[in-house]
């Protein structure tokens, strides 16, 4: 029987999980077709995506961006750009499943719009779920989009929630690798530099989110993505940490039962599970081998090496407004860290002072979301000034 | 919401598995009513069952033992013994659930009477898969059955399993401690004693598991099981030793995903989920950290060490009236152990001989099967006499 394609949309279509997405595309050619990409500032790569997967639409992040790619590709491709032609792409009419996969913040619009237009939505994009988690959750109850999510430990907890009842769950595990500095002496830890920060032990990722893989701020979002993700409670949401990054996740019953799911440490696998759901197709990755592996390794989150992790903790439990400001606080600190404008314990400081100069609130619409990161970000920022000027 | 009762039969009370059934009946004693029960030669224990759970029908082993009981009991009880004792029992009209846990081939006869008479089973029976899977599978997709595994490897794959289709399957793995000689040196083997044999790290079982697991025939054993109780083809069964016995079982999937299942071991956990299925329920066993476990390691099965389960891996292979010998030499050949006649070396060499001298047909009917199994033990005895013998 043949089935259907499914029509694709690419939110982020040449960063990390952009390119593997469509990798995965390539190798499951006969299954989809991709309608439309959106990308930011990397005409070079989106050119030759353009060639290859002859998308009906395509976003850019400025007109003038937009008028050298239309020099490049053909004239059947319509081209927008900005936030109303990434939100263009979003909602395209074909579309059946959007792959929400831009870096931070710039990714809540279009996801939005996404689901506002009763996509379904394969979810790569965080902090959409951090800064707007209940705005997420009304919008997809609403107009009936499946959110399935990307992130390798999010798709854990998905797989092992199937077929299971969510009021049966006591907890959730995500696991960590630790980050290159997880055996650092911890006093060498604030001068650590961004080339060393930038070595992650497992994962192949973008920079940013390497970086938020060292300081574990990665695992902190991820715990108030998965709150609103699968409808939990904070004190259900637990990290472990695991070195061999093999357990993605883990979800604990009632019972005394647990299911883990596990698998090589290659975003392609989630990645795929998120385009063929409820489907699992064949996959030409290695397989993984317990026996040549020998051992898997847990270890609690040590709360000295990871400040900010114990930031974004407390930020889960108090809730409100505040994950808004750690994720803008973060983006913005992490920013400069990659500038090298501040060395790597200054992450933590730029955060902890937005976190205790905010009064936090309850934010309803997505206006007063992009205005509370609108503020934060201009203090992370007047933090910065001042702190180089003191130097 | 009261929900209805569910009436159990516990065929093997007196049992270790029995017991830890009652256990578990007895925290959740709002939920079941215990209808009746089936046991052997115990009846002391069984006497103190009837009184606490009030049964409306009892088997044992034989007429003075029924008459023995009929003493100690009250008069509502109604007693029945032997043979078609245990099949009135199996199938008594209000029973719901009928949890088999009778130990080695006595089980087949009554599981197969409640499957027949279409009640649920509770599985903990190996043996009764491994001889009869054919005729089992067939006869529960006839009348409805439903067939929920209660030892902890198959319960693990069962739990993963939910959800997914089983298509995608492409192996799954059932771990094993390695038993109480997995770092004994090889030559030191065959002269291990029975003390030391029923020294198992992990689990507490009865006698026969436990030697089983000694000589990993358990594991054999176990895969021939999971062929017929998963319908999985020989290839797709693997074993994995996991000394720490915290993962009971994993599922690969074609897509490179794997999930697997962990809990404590102890036996509730896996009993009380064939029980609650297909909820969950609270348990007030103590849970699981990892992050104190610290470690969980995984090695292949060295041939050397285990020579009886390569025969129960090629009994596997080899199918037909191939498993109903293996089960069948294997009982005759622990059970002298178990006297303390032959020594742990000769476990092998009895069922190697009879599996030898066999030769394979298919096996349709019951009473082929259990004619089968009657002739292998007659040789594995003559085996053994002659053996004796010789000394």
């Amino acid at each position: 029987m043949k089935q259907k394609r499914k029509n694709l949309v690419i939110l982020g279509s040449t960063g990390s999980i952009g390119q593997n997405t469509l990798e995965v595309v390539r190798r499951q050619s006969a299954r989809f077709r991709v309608v439309g990409l959106a990308a930011g500032r990397n005409i070079w790569l989106l050119t030759s995506q353009v060639e290859e997967f002859q998308p009906e639409v395509v976003a850019v992040e400025s007109e003038s961006l937009a008028l050298e790619l239309r020099k490049k590709v053909g004239k059947q491709v319509k081209i927008v750009y900005g936030e109303s032609g990434y939100q263009t792409v979003a909602s395209w009419k074909k579309a059946d499943l959007v792959v929400s996969a831009m870096t931070g913040i710039a990714g809540l619009k279009p996801t939005l719009a996404a689901l506002n237009s009763g996509k379904d939505l394969a979810l790569a994009n965080k902090e959409t779920m951090v800064v707007a988690g209940a705005l997420i959750r009304k919008m997809a109850s609403q107009t009936g989009s499946r959110i399935i999510p990307v992130d390798s430990e999010h798709s854990g907890v998905f797989q092992c929630l199937r077929g299971n009842n969510k009021k049966q769950v006591k907890k959730i595990y995500l696991t960590a690798s630790g980050g290159p500095f997880f055996r650092v002496p911890l006093e060498e830890l604030p001068k650590k530099t961004l080339a060393e920060a930038l070595k992650h032990p497992r994962w192949k990722m973008g920079r940013k989110v390497t970086i938020d893989s060292a300081t574990m701020m990665n695992k902190g979002l991820e715990l108030i993505e998965a709150r609103w993700l699968f409808n939990l409670r904070p004190e259900q949401l637990e990290v472990l940490i695991h070195p061999q990054s093999i357990v993605h996740a883990l979800v604990e019953f009632v019972d005394g039962s647990i299911l883990a799911q596990l698998s090589q440490t290659d975003m392609k696998i989630p990645i795929q599970y998120a385009l063929s759901f409820p489907e699992r197709w064949e996959s030409p990755l290695p397989y993984l081998s317990l026996a040549e592996i020998g051992s898997l390794e847990f270890y609690p989150v040590e709360e000295k090496r990871y400040p900010l992790f114990n930031l974004a903790r407390r930020v889960l439990e108090a809730g409100r407004s505040f994950p808004v400001v750690l994720n803008a606080a973060n983006e913005v600190a992490v920013e400069a860290f990659l500038e090298e404008e501040i060395n790597f314990g200054e992450i933590f400081q730029v955060v902890e002072y937005c976190l205790e100069a905010h009064r936090p609130r309850y934010l309803k619409t997505l206006e007063e979301i992009l205005e509370t990161d609108r503020i934060t970000r201009e203090l992370a920022r007047q933090f910065l000034r001042k702190r180089g000027k003191e130097r």
